[in-house]
């Protein structure tokens, strides 16, 4: 692997870098273990100590090492740089570093610089009360927590794009890079175009242990790691040893290099020649592969195991300190080993020429401004979803695909915002039926391209790549960075993001908590290829669990819409790139479906999230049945039994709601978008049967809905795991949520309707049987189901 | 990249070669497109086409092609192969070759091999009452549905481990290579070991595009593309081309390569000098690149539009057959370019030499054995759990780790199964307490071991990767092929899994309906650091979800077990190792925890999922109130708050009831295990309140019990994300479901305790602030929480 040769440090510069290191070491230690006397003032004794050791120090050295020759770097250079830390754990490291700064001081005022707030600091680590033992939001400086390895290096490119001037430095951890999500973000640097967007630094850390195992990457042979890297497009410069001087100069200098070539690909791309031979997916960008001791600088050995450069490093190395005098001394000595009395002053506070080694401001990397995301976004300038609207000539007189006219709609997002917004999704963009926004752009290709290629382009905002974990975390990193974004997927497959998706909506959770942690834009999902229409891609690919999934999360970070049509859905996509701090999931299908509300219906319908539809219902204020719906097919099927109903049994008195905010189904007491118990009664009533015909897992309405009056009366119908390739109607006839079936589940719940009931049930009965029949013989639906349109008054 | 010169096929093979690939494709094309006149003894007519045309032609020709190659290498070398196709969306291919060998008819006997059958195996395809369009569990020879993309690789290692004899020739899809779990399950190599392991032998197809997009690994510089498949440890030979017989013979060349040289690997590590220079992790397996056009074959343009070798080839190249004479007077001249009447004879079977290229019997990829692997699986031999028990002086007298008993009765097991079982986990099954394995096995690890390095063995029966796709994939693959094993992990990160279990689930189930599908050993987790003790981790690691969503799948084929202590875990874990073609969940902690039951009441409390436990209740049989809990946690909080309330109110009669097997709680209707209503009455009742304390998100109890009689009665206390870095008894004081609250909440439900239960409550109220106060301060819980025990009778 290559090296780099150069040693700039000058002896001073050496001195200082090293003392640098030592500080933010000690505070580290300081950390997992002080609860007081944390300048050892006085002898080390046990009530100084935790009574509870938590932390993770074999990380930790390294992270620091990178931090402060970042710092040098930065203030050399001017530089506008950001830190991604993969080893997530290594929380004590980023808040010693933040602290040694300034920038924790000036995000937490009561965490002096000197010793009473170095107290404070070494005692909140871990503690109740205090901050997480990771790299979580309370952190400045941070978009990733780490906690749940694999995302640094896509939260890295996410931040990168659009910010021409930015490097973000990213430490890989090698037990991370094992996991799938980190193992195909590599190809991130495919997808930079260097004239516009920033760079990624990823620094690759082997520290050659994970919790008890050796990681895989730090014991292959490193020719085959060379290769595996520059197969990826990097050009990675090897910096390795366990001698402090030699390490220092060696990163020194590995870090210079990899700069400086950062610019010189940046600068031929951005001075002309746009159109170069070399397609910029082709250069290889630097890296750096950091081999360094795990938990270097700590114990060698404890009770005579060998601790440094082993596994055994991970955690707390000396675990019974408070108990134990002989590891307390040891503690005690390694403190002392950093030398904190050539560190900080009298007070406690680093002493200044330790200050000085950090850049100032907003270059301090805890303080940049891309990592408070909300400090930089600026909001979209929106279009009137008006000016898309489908014309509708009457409720369900016309079939329309739902999200084509959000497409134009997005397109003309783009236009009027054109380094404000990207769209992401594993190759779906133009099936899910929003390819007119490759009118205003392109999907974005760095690689080579051919003649019979369509819509690639070097700035294009449309980002595909078949990895879900990519495109999340892309999207994470440019919205945590104040951007806006879309990610569009199958359903079904949205699933491969659910631990992403925890992760980020706990960190949403966290900082809606910290004033000083501005709202970023929301993370959108557009959920297009949906359960019902998978119907030719069969059972794999049918699964609406996504929603049960995202509600478990705090409510008041989530939203989901099931907007019944294109004209819902416009209203729906403009309110959601409004919002912020939260995650919104919208499913609605891109098939041919009846449009059911006029723009102006479909605004009021959207903004209350569920309501009557009166045009459908003949209720008179007193519903013997109310007929529930939530999505587009079920949408559809309900109406289709109603218009049944209303032609079977005229008199009977047929109430419609459906439901857009899913969210509204639930108690008041539970989400900030909660109907209370008298809304909700007046719209369901308490004591007629409520026929729910819902997108997803049925229990989901009955989980939303079992405190409320009416719950006893609620009958939903949904997915059941019923299904294969076969035809869109044969999939709700499957599943029991086809309008025969909806017919019948009225003419079993509503009392008194008894003699008519049976005739109509078994005709009901006959219909599902005859079509099952014309289906298995066709391979395709009866032209009545699919040319069905709702009957004009 | 590297090139094989050999070009081993004589003219006659070379013939029968490209005959054999033509039938194959023939017979796609036909299943994609044709109702009728399969062997286009008719011009082809409208009504010859299906309604509907549902398929993925672009990667058909591609899986085909290397399907007829490893016929030859089959017959030439009697080799015992397996076929994985990573593009699973080609089903078509599959179905074709396995019809030409034989093994569809043998599998499903009214699809004979004559026109008669011909026109059954086209019409079925992708049509109602058929076959799915992918490679679903009704193909013959598949392990591997891969709807859901990127699981191959992983799999087919799992079918390699210990099957000496096996090569699992695996097609990994350029776009499948974009995702993660792909990405990262390359280094799988690393983890073979020659001398007991199969071999995996991948052929990356290079097609270029994915729905609307080329591929990064397609357009990549081939350099780099070799030092990528390199640097993961491969040595990758490259075919590639678009004329038939030139590729024919490259990719002969180069089969014949790659199988001398997995042979060579093989037979240097089983010759004995086990301990050689060179750990086999360094060993460069061979493999395949294949860079072929997409939709080879079909038609170069339509409408004037190139297709073949374009993203428009992906799925059906001509869209309007039936309604379009030009597009149908394409097809059939695509179909006749196959020349079907060289391949078929008068009675439509295909002719002799097409039949005699294939191999015959169990040689026959379509009925490889491995591949059904309930015909070689074999039960494990399973120790006495007796013989783990702990001592159990009194109901919750002890304190014991739930987890490490089970940890040396999983040591026994895999002595008494050397090669039938292994042990899955992202680097945890020693903090989880399972460390006494080591004693029989070790970590499975091929490449350098340090002095330093402990339990590391290249026979290691522990497998441990820092991927939980990776665990997943190996497990299912090793399950699928009749093996045994189990798969720890975080609870809160087994949801990165979720949507693979998802596929799983789905193929069992389906499984389940074809008598021909030999039940297989269930796919097992044992979620041991779960929610309430990441106290130390923090927010990030507390997660229970992973529960509600394995509960969305078919009731038939999921199970969720939570055992409340270390003796009912062990009757839990014998239970699950005997089960068949299920997903069984178990949480269980491995901290210390009570002990509630001795080894036999275990054992019964095992076998009845739950039950009321009389040493803990004073109801008499007819109680006030029933406590109830699942998990352990829960049963601790919910025991000392009966503890508190068999002190404060004597007389109250409280019943307790424990809940293992979460099914149990669903009706009898709704899940196999699920009560009837008349047990759950009994052991519920229908008029009191029920306090259940629960493990995870409380509505889950909700949703599975909303159809029982006492619903109305239940109150559910569980997980709401709240949580950060603290205590374990902070969590649970966050979360509302500490031992204070439920005895508030047994005071806010009781009737008629009214002036007592003030007192009472105020007083639950002071030590909840008191703890925590003193957690605050000292960072540690209160020695009486933490050293609580049941009080004995």
């Amino acid at each position: 692997m290559r090296t780099v040769d150069a040693r700039p440090l000058s002896a001073d510069d050496l001195a200082l870098a090293d003392a640098h290191w030592r500080a933010a070491n000690y505070l580290a230690v300081g950390q997992i273990y002080l609860l007081d006397n944390p300048l050892l003032r006085q002898p080390l004794a046990a009530e100084h100590i935790k009574p509870r050791l938590l932390g993770h120090w074999g990380t930790t050295p390294g992270l620091n090492l990178v931090y402060t020759h970042c710092d040098r770097l930065i203030r050399e250079r001017d530089l506008d740089m950001m830190y991604v830390i993969g080893p997530g754990h290594g929380g004590p490291a980023i808040v010693a570093q933040t602290w040694l700064e300034g920038s924790w001081t000036d995000t937490y005022p009561g965490t002096t610089l000197d010793e009473r707030g170095m107290r404070r600091l070494f005692k909140q680590f871990s503690f109740p009360g205090g901050i997480p033992s990771h790299v979580a939001p309370e952190v400045p400086g941070s978009i990733h927590e780490g906690g749940e390895l694999g995302y640094s290096l896509s939260h890295a490119f996410g931040a990168a794009f659009d910010n021409p001037d930015l490097i973000v430095t990213t430490v890989v951890g090698d037990g991370e890079a094992e996991t799938g999500a980190l193992a195909t973000s590599w190809s991130g640097c495919r997808f930079v175009n260097p004239a516009t967007d920033g760079a990624v630094l990823p620094v690759l850390h082997l520290n050659g242990y994970k919790i008890a195992n050796p990681t895989v990457l730090a014991r292959i042979p490193e020719d085959d790691l060379d290769m595996l890297l520059r197969g990826h497009g990097w050009d990675p410069v090897l910096v390795a040893g366990d001698d402090p001087e030699e390490v220092h100069q060696q990163l020194a200098g590995a870090l210079d290099d990899c700069v400086a070539r950062i610019r010189q690909i940046q600068d031929a791309a951005r001075s002309g020649s746009p159109g170069g031979a070399t397609p910029p997916g082709e250069v290889h960008w630097p890296m750096i592969v950091l081999r360094t001791p795990k938990g270097w600088t700590g114990p060698e050995e404890v009770d005579g195991v060998p601790v440094e450069d082993t596994w055994r490093a991970h955690q707390v190395p000396l675990a019974t300190v408070r108990e134990n005098d002989a590891h307390r001394r040891q503690l005690e000595a390694w403190l002392r080993s950093y030398r904190p009395e050539e560190l900080f002053d009298e007070d406690g506070a680093p002493v200044a020429s330790v200050r000085a080694w950090a850049p100032t401001g907003a270059r301090r990397m805890g303080s940049n401004p891309h990592a408070n995301g909300g400090l930089v976004s600026r909001p979209l300038d929106l279009p009137d979803p008006r000016d898309y609207a489908v014309k509708v000539p009457g409720p369900g007189a016309e079939l329309h695909e739902g999200t084509r006219p959000t497409g134009a709609y997005l397109r003309d997002v783009i236009r009027a915002n054109p380094h404000n917004i990207r769209l992401f999704g594993p190759d779906e963009v133009e099936s899910n039926r929003l390819g007119a926004t490759l009118e205003a752009t392109g999907k974005a290709w760095m690689l080579e391209q051919y003649d019979t290629d369509q819509h690639l382009a070097r700035d294009g905002r449309v980002m595909e790549v078949l990895s879900e974990h990519t495109c999340q975390g892309w999207l994470e990193g440019y919205t945590l960075t104040g951007r806006h974004g879309l990610f569009t997927s199958y359903e079904a497959f949205i699933h491969i993001v659910d631990s992403m998706f925890n992760q980020h909506a706990k960190w949403l959770k966290t900082t809606r908590q910290l004033d000083w942690r501005r709202p970023v834009p929301s993370l959108n999902y557009l959920l297009s290829s949906h359960v019902w229409r998978q119907d030719h891609n069969g059972f794999s690919h049918q699964d609406p669990g996504f929603i049960d999934h995202v509600v478990n999360k705090k409510a008041e970070v989530i939203r989901v819409y099931l907007p019944p049509d294109a004209n819902t859905l416009l209203w729906t996509m403009d309110h959601c790139l409004q919002s912020q701090n939260l995650v919104n999931v919208i499913v609605a299908g891109k098939q041919p479906q009846p449009t059911w509300l006029d723009m102006e219906q479909a605004g009021l319908h959207a903004r209350r999230g569920l309501g009557i539809w009166d045009w459908a219902s003949n209720d008179a204020g007193d519903p013997q049945v109310v007929m529930a719906c939530a999505g587009d097919v079920p949408t559809m099927e309900t109406l289709a039994a109603v218009s049944i109903l209303r032609e079977e049994l005229p008199d009977l008195r047929v109430r419609v709601v459906n439901v857009v905010d899913l969210m509204r189904l639930q108690p008041s007491s539970e989400h900030p978008h909660g109907l209370d118990e008298r809304e909700f009664d007046a719209i369901f009533g308490t004591d007629v049967p409520i026929i729910f015909a819902y997108h997803g897992y049925p229990w989901l309405i009955h989980r939303l809905t079992y405190r409320h009056t009416s719950h006893e009366h609620l009958h939903v119908r949904g997915y059941k795991e019923e299904g294969t390739t076969t035809t869109p109607f044969d999939m709700v006839v499957r599943n029991d949520m086809d309008r025969f079936h909806l017919v019948i589940d009225v003419l079993d719940r509503v009392p008194g309707l008894a003699r008519k009931a049976a005739v109509l049930r078994q005709r009901m009965q006959d219909r599902r049987t005859a079509h099952r029949a014309y289906v298995n013989e066709h391979g395709a639906d009866l032209p009545e189901i699919t040319e069905w349109t709702w009957p004009q008054a």
